[in-house]
């Protein structure tokens, strides 16, 4: 396989397993196979003691208590355990939810599935930078408001919100607070104490973790109903039996992030900065989606005005550079981006959109060849646009 | 660790994965690992083949079709997925749903929700020997009823239903008709098509591949509501990141349990009666749990008067034994088990029960080496038992 030369570009999609993740991944598939919840015999207690040592971990990472970690299969069940769980055990008091626009489908169809169950949803508009004001959503606030859900960094355009602003205003008013933060752990600080959040989701395969694997961080003494029916793993509150080599690999994964974090952040930010310079200053007719600087720091979005986003992928597919036109989950549809649209984009240049997010791997290089491989095809592109061949004639 | 010399005989709680199927899923932890939603560069062309592919396999082995096979993260969201999915989807036909009294808690603790929910279950009671006749199905289907759900093969006791009488009942009624496959599947031959079923459920980990994999067959034409709201995944139909090691894995699992499945079911249950049969005759005041020949091929479940299951449990890991009283999903809890009662035993020799269940590795030698120490330390248990005493006196 020729991948190794492949750039890659689509970190916000998903993030290779690291060698030292993988490393430590490895004893439990085979050797250390015991079920977690077989306490009565050794092996059983081994996997016991990892699991609970990962949580510690994650817990750690994250400034919240062990027992306010609870493993899952992935970020997506984490957003509908947070929602339809919080949704369903505060039905008694209310059943309106506030939300935003910019949402993933993890949340929004989640959100719009509880909206046809007699739920009622205000979908608050994001500005053009792709900001939250936090006034909207106290303005947003109802008798009736249960539940506040608003993503931490958006997946596509990496604008980060005012999480904390948001956080206090849901509790000045008494209402359960969840974040999707599947973009954000591992790539920014997170502190559950400092957001003030009642809930939150990550995704260990976001920061060079396993895929299969992700958690719900849920606030001591808050109880959103059981979304998976099962046994009495998780504390009788998510069935299924434990994912060790995941949930090994998530805690490996996330401590490593964790240690790291400013120095990566720093890196990643000014290659970001680099490559979202280049792209405007060589690029006619182009523009950044998202805000400048509250972004995720390997996040850039471009749209171009003039050409489809699929046919520039496919170019640089060929160049061997691996990117995307936003979020991975919807790929293969021919809608433009619903995070595009509510930032205000018009459907002609929400479709001319690209999001190349980098990693800890990416190089100065890479994106010099990028910049090149870029300017050329987006240029080729334009040729073979009537609309911009009668703008260049004026 | 000197977990290798443990002799293991809970491979219905979990069993290790298999080297070879390790070996099939390490490319895709750090070296294929692009979003297999991201079809449009070659990382993620790579991982949606071998997604499909793998699909294909689990069809094969399952004489289902591709499409027909959704991955999710165990065996418990299948069961979820397909009741609650089921259940909502045909709300309006009627709000009835048949299940027994022995199921796993994935089923169980579904239907108990469903029930607060405003649906109604009727809970066949299993007779003496673990099972359920076709004709209390069929006199338990109301004009309302819209989902049967029953156990291909129970996890305590082992006892195989008559899953293909049950499947033409279901047809002949029109009426959904889902299996929780996932102690059968790997252990038996299991072919929707024989069987009639229109949904079943099945877990990696209980054939050899890894934890955090399961799936559900769901028969072309059936639309069970969403389970998990997210991304485009699984033809839209469930969302999440794929978890392709996993999926890789639980396909190679399933591909050599199929391969050689004749061979290790004679292998396996000739182990388990020479087990049974050993047990029966050495150790007195006790039974076998479950039906004689209608049961998994490596299950053995025994109930011994006049001792504590947990008790044995404990000496039985300190000689090196991994045994369980039941469903590992369960342990920590103090009530006796739920299929131990429903099949008539009284609490007190529920309490004295011992599941042993057998693998492809397990040897005639560690059979051996099990039936002597099990019939000291039974022995010892009950000389400490005043009931006991009482009865040897007369």
């Amino acid at each position: 396989m020729e991948q190794k030369d492949v750039i890659y570009l689509d970190h916000a999609a998903t993030t290779p397993v690291k060698h030292e993740v993988l490393e430590k991944m490895l004893p439990w598939f085979s050797q250390n196979y015991g079920n977690p919840s077989s306490t009565i015999y050794g092996l059983g207690r081994t996997t016991h003691e990892a699991v609970e040592l990962a949580r510690e971990t994650v817990a750690g990472c994250l400034g919240a208590k062990s027992e306010e970690i609870f493993f899952t299969g992935c970020g997506t069940e984490a957003d509908n355990w947070a929602i339809r769980g919080s949704a369903y055990a505060n039905r008694k008091k209310g059943s309106h939810i506030i939300t935003t626009a910019m949402e993933h489908h993890a949340v929004l169809h989640t959100c719009m599935q509880l909206e046809k169950e007699g739920f009622s949803v205000t979908y608050l508009k994001p500005d053009a930078e792709g900001l939250i004001q936090p006034e909207m959503v106290e303005q947003a606030i109802r008798p009736d408001t249960i539940l506040i859900t608003i993503m931490f960094a958006n997946n596509e355009i990496g604008t980060i919100q005012p999480i904390v602003e948001i956080g206090k205003i849901a509790r000045a008013h008494g209402i359960l607070f969840h974040t999707d933060a599947v973009q954000a752990v591992g790539a920014v600080p997170v502190d559950v104490e400092t957001l003030q959040v009642d809930m939150l989701s990550l995704s260990a395969h976001k920061f060079y973790g396993p895929k299969g694997i992700g958690a719900l961080y849920v606030r001591k003494g808050i109880r959103p109903d059981i979304f998976m029916q099962g046994g009495a793993q998780e504390r009788g509150r998510r069935g299924g039996t434990e994912n060790i080599a995941g949930i090994v690999g998530l805690a490996a994964a996330l401590e490593l992030a964790c240690s790291n974090m400013n120095e990566t952040m720093k890196n990643i930010t000014e290659k970001r900065d680099y490559l979202i310079n280049r792209v405007l200053e060589n690029i006619p007719y182009s523009r950044l989606n998202g805000h400048r600087t509250k972004r995720l720091p390997g996040n850039a979005n471009f749209s171009f005005q003039y050409i489809e986003g699929e046919s520039l992928l496919i170019w640089l597919d060929l160049s061997g550079i691996a990117a995307s036109s936003g979020s991975a989950c919807t790929s293969g549809s021919l809608d433009p981006s619903h995070v595009l649209l509510s930032i205000g984009l018009p459907h002609e240049i929400a479709h001319g959109s690209l999001r190349l997010t980098l990693g800890e791997e990416t190089t100065k290089e890479q994106l010099d060849y990028v910049v090149e491989k870029l300017t050329d095809t987006v240029e080729k592109l334009r040729q073979m646009s009537p609309l911009y061949e009668a703008v260049q004639k004026g």
